[in-house]
C-alpha cells in the first residue's frame, strides 16, 4: 500500500522558486570577470534565469541537451545552472584548468552542443572552436561591450543581449525526478578524465544533506563564499542549498588571490567560507600581511584534499573561524563526510580538538561508508585498521557517463580509491590514496600523516611524501617540502622536529625543498608527477 | 536521459542501519512507565528493533499490515517505530486522550490488527477488546512480572518476552520509498477523526528537512527531549531525524509534569526540547518554584499552538534558551515552518526579536504555502494581507485514508484551515484558526492577537477569545482567561492593560475568569466548546 502523500518530483527548478517567493530579498553579489561588484536578490536572479531559459528554448536547447560551462563563480554562471537544468537540458560544467586537448575529448564525450564561456577563457574556446566537436553555439558571459573581438568563433554571441525582451516567466516542466541534471567530469590521474552524470534526485537529496546541521550547514543566517569553483563539482553543491535556504552568496569571480578573498570576506561580512587548503593559505597570507581579523567569519569548510592541522589553529586561533573539514568526490556530488565535533569532545584541550577535526568527518545520512581489505573483506570500524574506503547512496555514481567500465564498482559499492580507518563514533579519517600509498617492507606508511607532521613546522608551508625505491624495505618515504617565504630551516632542523611527531620507521628517509609542488587542476598536488621526478632518487 | 546515479530507496530501516553503523555509541535514554530510568545506545535500539521484527514477523505481521501502539515516549515505542514500518507494515500510533469510542472507531477504519499498549492505558485496551474491532493480538508493552492481570484479553503477551532468542539480524526488505509507513488520525473538531497515512518517502524528506539549520536543526550535538508525545504526529519526527543524524534522545514516558521534566532535564543535559505550551507552563512554573535555571537547555521548540511572547521571554531571559517557533499539522508530517531570526534582526532590542519569534516562521524547502482570499483568489505576500492558508509538498497529504472527500484539497493544494498573513521576507504568521475568527462588523479580529496581549499581563497564565454574538456587529470578543496561582487581577485592570496592546476596536467587550480552559487530546484549547458555553452569553 502507498501513503497518501502528495507526489512532488525532487527538481532543481522548485529551488529557485523556493527562493524567488521566500528568499526574494535576499543579496546575491558577485565580482565580475570584467571588474566591478554586482549585486542582486534571489528575486532578482530568479528573473534573470528565467529569462534565460526562454532564450536557450529559442536557440533550440531541448530536454536532454548538453551545454557546457567554462565559467568562474559568478551570477552569469549561477544563472546557467537554474535554467540549464531547470529546463530539463544537462549543465556541464567543464575544468579551465584542464589542458585543451582534454577539453576537446570532454566536449566531444559528453556531446555538448553549447558553450557559455567566461571571457578569461576565450583562449580555450577559440581552441574548442578550430578543432571537431558537436558545439554548434557559443556564448560569451559578459555584454556586447566586453565581447572578445578576436575569437574567430562566428555568430558569438553575449550572454547579456539574449536576456533583453525575454519574459521573466516561464513554466519549469515538470518530470521524473531521476532526470540527468548536470555533468561533472573528474580529472583522473590515469587515463582520459569521465563523465559523472548528476540527476535532479540526486542534487536535491544532496542539498538538503549539506544544509543539516552536522554537515556543511549552509543557512539562511549565512553570508555564504563559495571559493571553490562552480567548475569543480557544482561547487560542491552550495549554490543549489544556497537557493534553498536563502543564504546570501558572494560570489567571487576570478579574483581567487588572498588579497581579494579578503577583501571580499571583509566588505560583505562573509560568515561561511567554502574552498581547498591551497586557496586558503593565501588567505590566511594576506590577512596576516594587512594584519587583518577576519571577524566576521565563523566556519570555513575545506575540503578536496587533506587539510593540514596548522590551517585550522590559523583559523580558529588568529580569526576564531571553526573549520570545518569535510571529504568528498565528483563521484559522490560531493559531500560524503563532515567532521564536526560532538558532545564528548568539547573538554577537549584545543589541541586534542585539532587531533578529531583532522579526521575526514563522519558521513552523512544517505552516504554509507565501509572498508575493505585487498581481498575485499569488510574489515571492522575500530579506528585502526585501514582499508579501502567504499561508498554508496542515493548521490554516489552507479557509472561513468558514455562508459561501460565497471571496474570502479565492488557489487553495489563505490570503490573510492582511498585507504582510510573508521572509528567508533564514525569518523573516517583517510591515511592515503591507494595509489599513493608508501610501502615499506610490506607495511603501509601513512603520507598524508608524514605530510601533517612537516607542515606543524613553522617554517614549512606546503609538503608532500612520496615512496621511492628502496633496495630492501622496496619503498621509503621522500619528504618533498616549499618553505614559507622568509623563513628558514635546514633539512637536519626539519628531521629532529619530525623525530617528535613520527614512529621512527615513519620518518622519511630523505627531505628536499622545492620552490613549488605540482598541482593538478583542482589544486591537489599531483604526487604521479612528483614520483615520476624523483624515480631515481638516490636515498641515503 | 537520467542521471548515472545510485538509486536506493529512502527507507526508515536505512535510518535506523545508519544510527547503528555510525552512532552506535550515543545514548537513548528512557524513564519508563514502570519507573526507573533506563539506558541503552542506538546500537542497543538496533539490536532490539531486528530482535522486535523477527518476532513481530513470527506474530504472522505482513508488509501492508497495519500495527497500532497506545504508547508514551519510550525505547519501547521507538523500536516499534523502526520495527513495523521497517518490515514494511504500518505503525499506527492511537492517541490515548481520545474518547475510547473514538478510539474504537479509528482502530475499525484503519484496520488495526495488532495493539501494543502502554500499561497506563489498559483500561483503554480492554475497552477496545470488549467491542468489535480487527485486533487479532495484544501487547503489553511491559515485562511479565508488569503484566496487567485484569484485562480480560485473553493471550495478552509481553513486550519483553517476545524479543528473548530472536536474533539481532534482521534483512530489512527494500521496496518502493511509496510505500505507507505510518499512520496518524487528526483529532477533528467535526465529525470523525481522520487518517493521514505517510510514506518511507515523505518521512524521510520530513527527516533531512528537519535536520536543517534553518528548521528544527536535529543535530549529534544535541540531547534531545521529544515532549511532544509519539502519539502525536510522530513526534513531530524527533524519532526518525534523531536516529539519522545521531542525536542522544531522552524520552519522558508517562511523566509529562513539570517538576519530573525538570529533573530529566537537569540530569540528562538537555540542550533541545520539544513540545507544546501548555507542558512548557507546568515546566517553566516548576524552575520557578525550585529556582533553578536549566543551563544546559539551549533551544525550546514550541508549536502545537501558538506560543505565547510570555513564554518566549521566559525561556530566554530566565534559562537562556533560544525558542523556536514552529508550525505544522498531522497533514504536514508535521514540519510546515520554523521561526528563525534572519541576520538582518541580529541588532533589533529583545523586545523586537519576539515580535519576529511569534510568527510561525518560514517555509522549509519542500513545503509549498500560499494565500487566498474568500474566492480562492492569490493574495499578496505583504505580511499585512490575510488570507487562506494553503500548502503542498513532499510531506503533506494527498488525501486522508479510506476516504474520498475532497473538500480539504483546492486542485494540489492542502487547505489548512488556517487564516495567516506572510512577510516580504517569507514569515507566515497565524493570525487564526478560519473557525475560530472573530467577524465583527465584517472585519476579521484576530483571536490570537487579543489572546497573546492579554497573556502579557503577569497575572494571566492563559487566555481565549471567542466570538459571541452581538446585535449590532454581529459577533464580538469576550476573553476568558486564567490566571496565575496566587495572583490577582480584576477586570477592569485587565482591561485598561489591553488599552495599552490591541487598537480599539479589538478590545474584549467582556472578560471572564475561569479556573481552566478546555484541552482537546493534542493540548489545544478547545473553543468550540467556549464558543457553545458561551453562545448566551449577555455582552454588556
Amino acid at each position: 500500500m502507498h501513503g497518501l502523500m502528495m507526489n512532488q518530483p525532487l527538481l532543481i527548478s522548485s529551488q529557485l522558486e523556493f527562493a524567488a517567493r521566500f528568499h526574494a530579498k535576499v543579496e546575491v553579489v558577485t565580482r565580475t570577470v570584467e571588474g566591478p561588484i554586482v549585486r542582486t536578490t534571489w528575486r532578482g536572479v530568479a528573473d534573470r534565469v528565467r529569462q534565460l531559459a526562454n532564450a536557450l528554448v529559442k536557440a533550440g536547447i531541448r530536454p536532454g541537451d548538453v551545454v557546457a560551462t567554462l565559467g568562474w563563480n559568478t551570477q552569469r554562471h549561477l544563472e546557467l545552472y537554474f535554467a540549464v537544468s531547470g529546463l530539463g537540458a544537462i549543465l556541464h560544467t567543464l575544468n579551465p584548468r584542464l589542458p585543451p586537448d582534454q577539453l576537446a575529448y570532454i566536449v566531444n564525450d559528453a556531446g555538448d552542443v553549447m558553450l557559455c564561456f567566461d571571457t578569461t577563457f576565450a583562449p580555450l574556446a577559440r581552441h574548442l572552436a578550430s578543432v571537431s566537436t558537436p558545439i554548434k553555439q557559443y556564448v560569451a558571459l559578459t555584454d556586447e561591450a566586453h565581447l572578445p573581438k578576436d575569437t574567430g568563433i562566428t555568430s558569438l554571441k553575449a550572454y547579456e543581449s539574449l536576456l533583453p525582451g525575454e519574459a521573466t516567466t516561464f513554466a519549469w516542466p515538470s518530470f521524473d525526478e531521476n532526470t540527468a541534471s548536470s555533468l561533472c567530469y573528474t580529472s583522473g590521474t590515469v587515463g582520459m578524465p569521465k563523465g559523472v552524470l548528476y540527476s535532479h534526485r540526486s542534487t536535491v537529496l544532496h542539498s538538503y544533506a549539506i544544509c543539516m546541521v552536522d554537515a556543511l550547514a549552509i543557512s539562511a543566517q549565512d553570508v555564504t563564499l563559495p571559493v571553490v569553483p562552480m567548475f569543480h563539482v557544482n561547487a560542491w553543491g552550495v549554490p543549489y542549498a544556497a537557493a534553498m535556504v536563502g543564504s546570501k552568496l558572494v560570489l567571487p569571480g576570478p579574483a581567487l588571490d588572498g588579497v581579494s578573498l579578503l577583501e571580499l570576506i571583509q566588505n560583505e561580512q562573509v560568515t561561511s567560507a567554502l574552498g581547498v587548503p591551497t586557496v586558503w593559505l593565501s588567505l590566511l597570507a594576506a590577512a596576516k600581511t594587512q594584519g587583518v581579523k577576519m571577524s566576521t567569519l565563523s566556519k570555513v569548510t575545506i575540503g578536496g584534499s587533506a587539510c593540514p592541522p596548522s590551517m585550522i589553529s590559523a583559523f580558529q586561533e588568529e580569526h576564531g573561524a571553526r573549520v570545518l573539514h569535510a571529504w568528498g568526490m565528483t563521484e559522490l556530488s560531493p559531500l560524503g563526510t563532515a567532521c564536526v565535533l560532538l558532545p564528548q569532545h568539547r573538554d577537549l584541550s584545543r589541541a586534542e580538538q585539532v587531533q578529531v577535526q583532522l579526521k575526514q568527518g563522519r558521513p552523512i545520512f544517505g552516504i554509507d561508508l565501509r572498508l575493505v581489505d585487498d581481498d575485499g573483506k569488510v574489515v571492522p570500524h575500530d579506528g585502526k585498521t585501514s582499508g579501502h574506503l567504499q561508498a554508496k547512496g542515493g548521490w554516489v555514481a552507479s557509472a561513468y557517463f558514455h562508459s561501460d567500465d565497471v571496474s570502479h564498482h565492488d557489487g553495489d559499492w563505490f570503490m573510492t580509491g582511498d585507504i582510510a580507518t573508521i572509528d567508533g563514533d564514525g569518523y573516517m579519517q583517510i591515511t592515503d590514496r591507494s595509489k599513493d600509498v608508501i610501502k615499506s617492507g610490506g607495511e603501509w606508511i601513512s603520507s598524508i600523516d608524514v605530510e601533517h607532521a612537516a607542515t606543524l613546522h613553522p617554517a614549512i608551508a606546503q609538503a608532500a611524501a612520496v615512496g621511492v625505491p628502496h633496495p630492501r624495505w622496496l619503498e621509503r618515504p621522500l619528504l618533498v617540502v616549499v618553505k614559507h617565504k622568509d623563513q628558514t630551516v635546514s633539512k637536519a632542523e626539519l628531521r629532529a622536529f619530525l623525530e617528535t611527531k613520527l614512529v621512527k620507521w615513519w620518518l622519511p628517509d630523505a627531505i628536499e625543498f622545492v620552490e613549488a609542488l605540482p598541482l593538478g587542476p583542482t589544486g591537489k598536488v599531483l604526487k604521479r608527477q612528483l614520483r615520476e621526478r624523483f624515480k631515481d632518487y638516490a636515498l641515503p
